[in-house]
């Protein structure tokens, strides 16, 4: 059996070391990208945004459990900025959500973004396509940090879950900053700390000042404990209820989106790689250097000048 | 005079108005980029990571304080991973590292990373240029989040200072993940707060288990109370120590490490913008989009022929 139909079976093995090789660049990787493209779009995506220490995890592991329960598959996706030496994912308390590592409708994968320029972003969309194609119903991707991966995985979510907790300071500012006009629903978790209501009406106020939106759904605020399982079955029941508005209202758009991006971040990584290959040819990468070095260039002109030279060549490698 | 002039002059109206126009993607920016490529390569450049909640700007503003005692000219970045709607960015408590805005020595900018494919990197490498090229001592780039921000910054500054607070959890794990083997010194800020001393050995302990350096500068771990104006002459003499370090040891491997950076950056920036106008004319982004709809074909395949035929055109436009 080919790995693209042991993946459409759901099989883990093969979908395991799949993501391996995208992770890894491998070409064969992209090949079978493509045989599982028709199988994939029917996933509800759905992120968990947050600066860290909200809990996140926990919640992740409480809308699996909850989802289950209803029959649903599931897909997880950690997202790490990970170690550039290393290249390894620390898991810590998301060791947590491997009680549903036993269970077959849940497969759970850590990503590493890696710290290469431009890396998170093409390597998730590409695993968010795999627990596609293995026909999970729901995929969470998790990440830590608030910054440009959030922002990134806003864009591959069609269901934008922000997490937030009470007493937070720039936190908040961080949320306003980059993730709240994707934002569907605001969770304050750890509700039972001081300050709660007051971070619901920060948000409120938030989502009123926002840019008027397309679209008529208003982002609840749920609070919850999702520790003590409190508020999490109100969290599921609105994520679903997003899933179904997007569908009913949105589905056309939310497919051209994700074929955009899909089709960009492979263009964008595709030619990167082109060019480097040709730098690493006849030694040119080490003379485009010298010439830095020495001055004789800047950057700018040295990249235009490289680009040129892709362009115009007779035929490609 | 021309803008270039200006700008090595430190004139402030003329650099702000060309980190405006490198952030809008203008393309006479790179121009002015490329002529004051040999005024770059002299600042110190340091990075201020760690997550939101920290302090980070309040250790900003106290070194800006400090360095400036010294005669030291000052340059800040403030990157914010900003509305994709509005592209604004939201100052917050950074509002006060402005009383510092009166001092000619010192040029505070704001940069949004706007949520693009690839945002944060390329303009904020380029604004580092700019104010290098004003003659400023010391470039202080600081970040909200604990994401891919973080990691991109410590690849484009010489120094990184990571900050955390005792009690912070899976912040701790945030920099084990990303940061850690870039970091040249630890902070542990709000010191007051209980916990310090452990969060000390964590981070101790983090030092010990980081794979084996090729330096033999052992990173420093501070106690700071930035608020209260504890520990900060420490933190500025180890940023200097760090700095005399790097120019000692390490500076030939700096300088190709910054040109490098740059150079693919502007490579890979170029690349995609010169791949996308070509997409524009013709419709040919149209009868991709169809395509990909109509699942004709899928984003890899339709990237690749896009590619190819970007690659073998007789001329670049």
């Amino acid at each position: 059996m080919t790995t693209e139909e042991r993946v459409r079976k759901g099989d883990v093995r093969a979908a395991a070391r799949l993501m391996r090789d995208i992770e890894d660049g491998h070409p064969s990787a992209r090949e079978t990208l493509k045989r599982l493209f028709p199988n994939t779009g029917h996933a509800h995506i759905i992120g968990i945004t947050g600066p860290p220490g909200t809990g996140k995890s926990t919640i992740v592991d409480r809308l699996i459990g909850i989802l289950r329960k209803e029959g649903k598959t599931i897909g997880v996706l950690a997202v790490d900025p990970s170690s550039t030496l290393t290249g390894g994912a620390i898991l810590g308390d998301r060791i947590r959500m491997q009680r549903h590592a036993l269970d077959n409708g849940v497969f759970i994968r850590s990503v590493a973004t890696r710290g290469h320029v431009g890396g998170v972003s093409r390597s998730t969309r590409d695993l968010v396509a795999v627990l596609d194609a293995m026909g999970k119903d729901i995929i969470l991707i998790e990440t830590v940090g608030a910054g440009q991966d959030e922002v990134e995985i806003s864009h591959i979510a069609h269901t934008n879950v922000v997490v937030i907790i009470p007493g937070l300071g720039d936190g908040i500012q961080a949320i306003k900053a980059g993730i709240l006009e994707t934002a569907a629903i605001f969770v304050v978790n750890k509700s039972d700390l001081e300050g709660a209501d007051s971070a619901v009406n920060d948000i409120r106020m938030l989502v009123l000042l926002r840019a008027a939106d397309k679209t008529d759904w208003q982002p609840p605020i749920l609070k919850t404990e999702a520790k003590a399982n409190t508020g999490v079955v109100e969290l599921a029941s609105a994520v679903e209820q997003h899933g179904e508005y997007i569908k009913r209202n949105r589905s056309h758009e939310m497919r051209q989106n994700d074929l955009k991006y899909s089709f960009l971040n492979a263009l964008r990584d595709g030619l990167f790689q082109k060019a480097l290959a040709h730098l690493q040819t006849d030694s040119r990468m080490d003379s485009i250097m010298e010439n830095l070095e020495k001055r004789r260039t800047d950057p700018y002109t040295a990249a235009e000048e490289a680009i040129d030279e892709l362009l115009n060549r007779k035929s490609a490698p």
